[in-house]
Parts: C-alpha cells; structure tokens; sequence
C-alpha cells in the first residue's frame, strides 16, 4: 500500500526507481571479549581493516579527481582518512582491545561513540554535522571486519532507475554510485550540509534526508518516488502517481535543459536593467561550479573554513595562497571575500570553545576578529596582499556599533602601513564593506554608509535576530518567516538606502538564491545577488522575465502592508 | 597604601568605615577519614549542626519579619531551609560518612561542589546565582561544626561605621549585622540578584560586589570607602579621599531625605503632564516596598517566579490567590501581570530543560506557552478569576507573529467560555496587552495594535536583539548599549504609534527606572514608567524637573542623529 514520508530536500528532481536497501552494519556489531591468547590476533584484525579502508579512501580519491563533478568529495576524502588516523578514535579503540580485551568492532563503536558525542556539543552546523563522517568512516571498517561486500546495485537494464535507501551515506558508498544508474538517494539521517547531500547535489541525483526510519520501512525492490524539491518520498505509489510524477520529472528536465542554456546570457530584466548574479564559496574548490553557471563574480568568499577543523591556525602565507587563487581563477571579475565568522561557537582548535550561554549573541564574527587582533591582522595582511591579482573587496561580518567599523578600518590602515614599509604590492584602494546582517546595522544605516565602500544583507542572520528564533533549533523553526513585514522593512531600506547614497548592496543569504524571492528583492531596487552556484541559473531565469519598472511600485505597496498573511499572498502574486 | 577596586554596584550610597573581615570557612576544611569506631559520632555531628543551623535559619526568620524593610530576606531563609533537607545535599553527604567514612565537613563540601556544578549549568541568571545559596548555606554548617563564633562585629562607639569584606555574605550574616552599625558591604563574589545585593538594597546600605579577591588584600580595621553607585571599593584611602567621600556622602543623604518627600507627590511635570510610575514586582512579597514608594501601580508582574525553583507546577488556585493578593493591596490601581517568561533556559523542574544552542533565541515566553497550552490555560483562568478583585491587565511576553496574539486571544476566549459555564465571575473586559521587546515587534507595530489594548517595551531583551549581543555573556557586555540609535528609534517609535493609535505604551525594562533615560522617554512621548520599587523615587524626582514641551522637540532632534558619539553627547546634555 502507497505511503508518503517527509523529510528535507536537498538536491533537486524527480527520481522514479526500485529500492535498493543498503546495510547499516554498525546495528550488526556483536559485543565480547577476546581470549588473551588471541589478543595480537585482534590488533592485527584492527591494522588490516584500516589498511584496507584505507586504500579504498585513496582509489576513491584518484576516482573522484578524474571526474569533473565530483570536487566537492575530495575533501570529505580527506577527512575521512584524516580520522582513520585519530587518536582519540583509532588509539583509543586499539587500547580497548588491549586494556579490556572487547573485539575490534565493540571497541570501535565505543570509541565512535564518545567522539560523535562531542561532535553533538558543537554549535557551528557545519561541524557538528562532520559527526556523520566519523559514523561513516568507522561504519565502513565495521563492514570490512564482518566481511561485508560492497553494496554496489547491480545496473538495472529495464530502463527504471535503483534508488538507495540507506541509514546514511558515505563517500565510499556515493562515489561507487556513478556508474551504476543510480536514480536518487534517501536516507534515515542527514541535513542540507551531509556529505550525502552535497554529493547528490554535485552529481544531480535528487535527494530526500532525514526521513528517520525509512530503511526499515521499505524493501528491496519496492517501487519509489523521490521528489528531491519537495522533500517527500512516496513508497508503493499508484500507477496514476507514477503517471503524475513521470511528468512533472520531463517537465524538470525540459526546464534544467532550458536553464543550462541560459549559463553565457547576461543577466537581464525585461525592460533592460542589469542585474549581478554572484557565487557564494566556501574555497578554491568551488570555483569549477562557479564557472560551470557563469557567475558574475563572487560575492560571498567564507573564509572562516580555512580556520576551522584544524588544529593550527592558518598562517598568512596560505591564506594568501587560498585567496589568491581564487582571484587568479575570476580576473576581471569581483570577488568579496568575508573575514572569518568564527567565534565560542565555532570552535577553531577542537573542543576548546568557552561555554557562552548563547553562542549566538556571543563573541563572534567582527567581535572576536577584534578580541583577536593579532589573528585578524594576519588575515588582513594576506587580503592586501592578494588584492593584487584581481578585484578584491574585504567584507566585515556582524557589524552592529560604528567603532567595530572604525577599529577595522584602523586595523586594515595599519596593515597597509607594514606592507608598504616592506615594499609589498596591494590594492592601495581596496574597497572595504561590511554585512548588514544585525537589525541594529540596518537601522543606522547612515553610519555605515559613511565609512563603508559596499554592504551586503545576510538575510538568515538578519531574519533570525529580528524575529529572536534560533532556526537552527526545532522548537522554533516555524517562527521562522523571510517575509515577516519587520525584515521586509529592514531589507528594502538597506536596499533603498544603498540606492539613494550610491553605496553598492546585494543580498547574499538564502534568500537570494530562492527564485520564489527574485522579484520581490528587483522590485526592492536589489541589483546583486549573492547565492550558492546551484541557484545561479534558477534565478537568472525569473531575472529574465521580470520587468522592474512593474514590480518596483506593486513591492512598493507590499512595503506597507503588516498583516503576514496579506503581505504573503501579494508576494505569490508578484510572479504571475 | 590606598588602591582602589572595581566591581559590581548592587546598592547605591557611600560608606566609610573600617573593614570586618568575614572568615571563609569553606577554605579551612580539613579532609580526613573517620575511624570505624567514631562513624556513629560523626553522624550525630552532622545531625547537630543541621539542627543549629535550622535554629538559627527560623529564629532569623522570625526576627526578619519583625522588621519592616526585611520582606525579601524571608523567601531567602525558606530556601536555605529548604536546602538542609536536600536529599543532593544532605543525604548524599551523609551516605559520603557512612560508605566512604569521610568527615562531615569534607562530605559537605564535596556534595556542595557537586550541586553548585549543577547549579552553574542553568541558564536562567536568578536560579544560577541560588549556587551561592547552597555555599552559603554549607558554609553556614561548616562554622558550626568548626566551632566558628558567629561573626557579628562589635558595635563600634567612635562613630566610623564598619564596612563587612567577605568572600559571600548568608542571609544568616546579613540579618544578623542589622543592629550593628553596619555601614557598608564588600565581597568577592556575587552578582546583581545575589542575596549579599538584595538585603543590602533593602537595608539601604551601599554594597559593592565580584570584587574578586578583596578578601586576601585588606587587613580588619583598616580604613575604607565603599562606593556603591559607581562600584568602587577604596582601600586605606588618603585624607582628602575621606573628605571628598564624606561630602559626598552627605548630599547623597540629603538627596534622599528630599526624594523622601517625594512620596506622596503625584509625578507631574513642569508644563503639567502627568506620568505614570509603575513598579516591578515578583510576588505579594514585593507590595510593602511598592506601597512604600507611593507606586501609581503595578507596571510588570513577573508570574514566572511562581513557577521555578520547586518541582509541581503552581495549581490554578495557588496562582489565583498569588494575583488576587496583589491586586486586593493595590485597589484601584492598575495591575499587569505578565503570563510566565519560562523557557528551556528557565528549567521549570530542576535541571530537565532541552539542551537548545541558543535558550535566548529558543522556545521560550509566549512561544513555551503555546506549545503547553495546558499549562498556559490554567495560568488564564487563575488570572482571569483574579481580574473580578481588582483594575488587572494581562499581558503577553516576547510576541513577533500576529499568529501568536491570535493563536493567546482564542485561548483566552476559551478560558472565558469556561469560565461562564462554570458560572464563576471575571471582568469580561480585561485588558490583553503585549511586550514589545523583539526587533520585529518594533517594527510591525500596526498588527499588534489592532490586536492588543495596550503595549510595553522591554528594553532590556529588546536591546540585546536588536544589537545581538547576550549580556550575560562577558565577552560582549561591553557592546550592550541603550542609545544605540537603532534602539532609540525602535523605542520612540513604539511610544509614537502608541500616541498616534491611543495605545497605552509602557516601557518596563532597566531604562524606565535610570534617571539618566528620563527626560529622553518624556521626550519621547512616554508617560507610564515602570520600574523597581527602589527608582521610582529618583525617577519621580526627574518627571518633576522636566519640561516636556521643550524636551520633546530636542529629543526629536537626537532621533535624527545616527553617530552614537554625538547622540551621548546630546542625551546627557538633556538633563542640564
């Protein structure tokens, strides 16, 4: 019988398939001890299956670098193997063994254990969700100690696609995908960040996670439909359903056809205003998805993932290094790079993170760059540095008084003042902007205008300050609302502010990656959007179609609407 | 040598005396093992000095409510009560004596350790400072077993008072100081809600506290002055130092003495505008201070208090007597109470609230109370039946959403609906009002006044919103500030759109009861202040000196301004 599960879309598309059910081996993991007599046994039971994992990692790696899409693995490669030689996950298990005498995959799950437990105690999303590698890698060991094979479907030759149904995925388990006509992915655990998201993104397989327990509900061979944009997974459809969805699935198609055709057009309104569509990246390894869209520059360069996830800091040189080549790889075009959001949340070496009661509203992004001046100068001299080879601005993130902006601007003044002094080259007119992204930022705005070259709207920060939710906290989520007539009112006088004192802004949270959202921000008077490459063409398509001289008094009069509901239906209103 | 330290100040005035050491007992614990043969001893030991303990905790009691002024030390004497039979505490530390043949004293502080760890992890500031309570309380039990004297000072005949240094000062020694002579507090720890604070606020004797490690740097009998409205303490201070003290001393004294007089005079201004000042209260304990001050009612009743600290939530009688007993001592004046601000960060039974990233930005006031909408129904049937004995209002914490007046408005029909039923009387027309202190509430204003009778700014959560910053949290306290210009134009918007719509607006946060902020509030339009009982005085004292029609357009002017500096500049210069 048919039903449906919710979960979080995180890669685009309609895939229609038979299930394939992937093992989850660590629910497999039998607990006893090992006779003394068989200890060293066990330690080498423990050095082959590293070995070999190992070497599968590295196969993977040589894979992964002579595909074209697959750019983004390399790193979670990396990573992976950097665990497989952890102390506190690898020594710790092999003392397990010895101390306690459990079997190599009791001592793994243990030790697997306590360290996901302070993965979960990680504020920054992005790194308490690195837990799921640390499963992965240890889950992939186990499966080699029980002598599991890899689960590479078969490849189908009736034409209907193999969906994976898995309690999570790891690198191993998608790259071995590629060849194998694999349709879409969904799994029990994951969100937008999860390795299984970000490779299904990068291949363009859609994909649904965090259905909770689907891989006990479904079985192998089952029919499935993922739809990969609204997060739902449809088990023993009908065949009416399966008509519906075939359909819709060539309508996508024709339309990500129509969408890869528009990469080289300028993006354009209807009646010929020019609009800037930039790329938000994380690093160097972005930049093949950023050229793939043809964007218009970068507009968003988050540094603050060269710091963290390491035990020592990054030093000027490498930041140069990472920065330059970012620039080398967009010449003629503007790349904005932000100075590291990091802070008590996002712990930089490890665990060592204070305790605040609310990370949140802590010491973080612009506030911890100045408690750390000396960490900050370093980034800045290495900014300066790399403003030679192309069109840099620096970006400040959570600017909220004037004297963070005028302790900056004296910072990057005395930067410049060391670098001249030792005679190396840089942008003497380096535009320096800041992130309006604090309500209190876009409601003086006047300060900043006078001491700042651009300013960029961070929406997520902005709309959950604003509202005073955590979206990142289940509880609240659904208070969390783009279109709250409070953050329309922030957004379009920063916009409008911009406008009038010739200041340049653009949006760079989500956002303006949402075509739902395009016309409503043009009609604001937003001429640069900042977004992740994935959106890029999306948006330019509603860039396309939009006539600004219409929009711009019909936004006008949603601005002064402040019943939700009105200001909702209006806003639906605006692209039809 | 004279040094001066800087701490907290908890209780304004100065005092110049010589120091009282207050022995630390807590440090003198010696750890030894009790033999076998004493075990039974070392019970009745510990048994003992429960029992003088609880003598002395009820005898203070008892002479406590002969007092007038000593109304809130009662409820901190119930607590420490209540702490000598902690089974965490007491239990524990008697089964450390029986299994681990530990002496008392060690037992004692090992459990007190153990409970104070639990205590630091809550993220509510008044419940994490009742960690001083179980040291005081444990320290109380460590003299008695040591043989400590009580330290209550001589009463000194030369006329010098005596100022108390102490690590952390127990309701026992504070009360016990009364008819001391007593002139001034100093200590090392403590915050603005700590007991040392709260008695000396109500004894009126200046306090100055987190002084860190004045305990070890001064000598009993020395010379000092402590100054507690600007939180200074000054050690062996030079001749002219004492002079100028005691000058200033003297016109504090007269100040008072005219702020006295105050009481009965009705808070109007120079050009004849009436203002209202209102008290914050916690409780029926609170209303001998409110009446004593002459208060034109309750601005902010905090409903919360009946709620934390104990283990069964408060019943639907228990909550009404606790409103109906305000509201019959204050006939004819204005009550509102606010429904309870509990949140995950407010653990409602001990320590079992949801681990959430950010508790500020979480599930927390309103949003907790529609997500326990039973527990919230009892809280507006208790209030609504208190509404037939007296002028109450209720009103609505951390509202954003139209969705969340709407969704407390239905319930509050409903409660109605039921209460008509029941055939039990309520005022049909009480008024429902909402707190102002999320940015985006500020900022959508015409749905909350469409909805709601009456509004109040809590500037307090709205400044660290609007400016993301938690003020508890050291690292960025520093960037906490009320005359942000975006603050400012969120405050004297609410208060305009309140004069425009007819909207009684009320602010009830910190800035309504500091006599720096008043003539910028006036200025603004404001007329109902509410505050602590011990400002409204001084507040009042302001109301009278001022001149709203030629303050209202000078404010009207600092408004325009966006360069923090200059808007300092001007507010101060308001009151001249």
């Amino acid at each position: 019988m048919a039903f449906t599960l919710h979960g979080l879309p995180v890669s685009q598309g309609i895939a229609i398939g038979q299930v394939h059910l992937v093992s989850h081996a660590l629910l497999e993991v039998n607990h006893y001890h090992v006779p003394p007599k068989h200890l060293a046994d066990e330690l080498t039971r423990l050095d082959d299956a590293l070995a070999t994992v190992q070497g599968e990692l590295i196969g993977l790696k040589a894979s992964a670098s002579s595909g074209t899409s697959h750019n983004e693995v390399g790193a979670f490669v990396d990573l992976q193997l950097m665990m497989l030689s952890d102390p506190m996950l690898i020594d710790a298990a092999r003392k397990l063994i010895e101390s306690r005498r459990c079997n190599t995959e009791w001592a793994l799950v243990q030790q697997m254990e306590l360290v996901v437990e302070q993965f979960r105690q990680i504020e920054d999303p992005y790194l308490r969700e690195r837990q799921a590698d640390v499963v992965q890698v240890v889950e992939r060991l186990v499966k080699v100690l029980l002598g599991h094979p890899g689960h590479l479907p078969p490849k189908r030759r009736d034409g209907l696609g193999t969906v994976v149904v898995a309690h999570d995925l790891s690198p191993a388990d998608t790259i071995g995908f590629r060849d194998h006509n694999i349709s879409g992915f969904v799994t029990d655990v994951g969100g937008p960040t999860s390795h299984t998201a970000i490779v299904a993104r990068s291949l363009s397989i859609p994909a649904v996670v965090g259905l909770h327990h689907i891989r006990d509900l479904v079985e192998d061979g089952e029919l499935i439909i993922v739809d990969g944009t609204r997060g739902v997974a449809i088990v023993d459809p009908d065949e009416t359903v399966v008509q519906e969805y075939r359909l819709r699935r060539s309508e996508l198609e024709l339309e990500k056809s129509k969408l890869n055709r528009l990469k080289d057009t300028r993006a354009t309104t209807l009646d010929g205003e020019n609009v800037n569509l930039l790329a938000n990246i994380e690093g160097p390894k972005d930049l093949p998805q950023v050229k793939a869209v043809g964007s218009d520059g970068v507009g968003l360069y988050r540094t603050e993932f060269l710091f963290i996830g390491r035990d020592t800091l990054p030093d000027e040189d490498e930041q140069y290094e990472a920065y330059r080549a970012v620039l080398k790889a967009m010449p003629s075009k503007p790349v904005t790079i932000r100075t590291f959001d990091v802070g008590a949340d996002k712990a930089l070496n490890g665990n060592q993170g204070r305790n605040e009661p609310n990370p949140a509203l802590g010491l973080r992004a612009v506030r911890y760059s100045l408690a750390e001046p000396k960490m900050f100068m370093t980034q800045l001299r290495a900014l300066l540095r790399a403003s030679a080879h192309g069109r840099l601005q620096i970006m400040v993130p959570m600017l909220a008084h004037a004297h963070e902006i005028d302790q900056c601007l004296t910072l990057i003044e005395k930067a410049k003042t060391e670098l001249r002094a030792e005679k190396v080259k840089f942008n003497e007119a380096v535009p320096v902007g800041g992130m309006i992204e604090v309500p209190a930022a876009a409601l003086s705005l006047g300060m900043f205008i006078r001491r700042l070259s651009f300013l960029s709207i961070g929406t997520n920060d902005l709309i959950q300050y604003t509202l005073a939710i955590d979206r990142s906290d289940e509880s609240v989520v659904h208070l969390y609302d783009p279109l709250h007539p409070a953050v329309l009112k922030l957004i379009s006088g920063t916009i409008q502010a911009g406008v009038r004192f010739g200041v340049p802004v653009s949006v760079c949270g989500e956002m303006a990656g949402d075509p739902a959202y395009t016309e409503l921000l043009l009609g604001m008077g937003l001429r640069n959007f900042s977004m992740h490459p994935a959106h890029i063409l999306g948006v330019k398509q509603q860039v396309l179609r939009a006539d600004v001289g219409e929009l711009a008094p019909r936004v006008q009069r949603i601005l002064k609407m402040d019943e939700p509901a009105r200001v909702r239906e209006a806003v639906e209103r605006l692209g039809s």
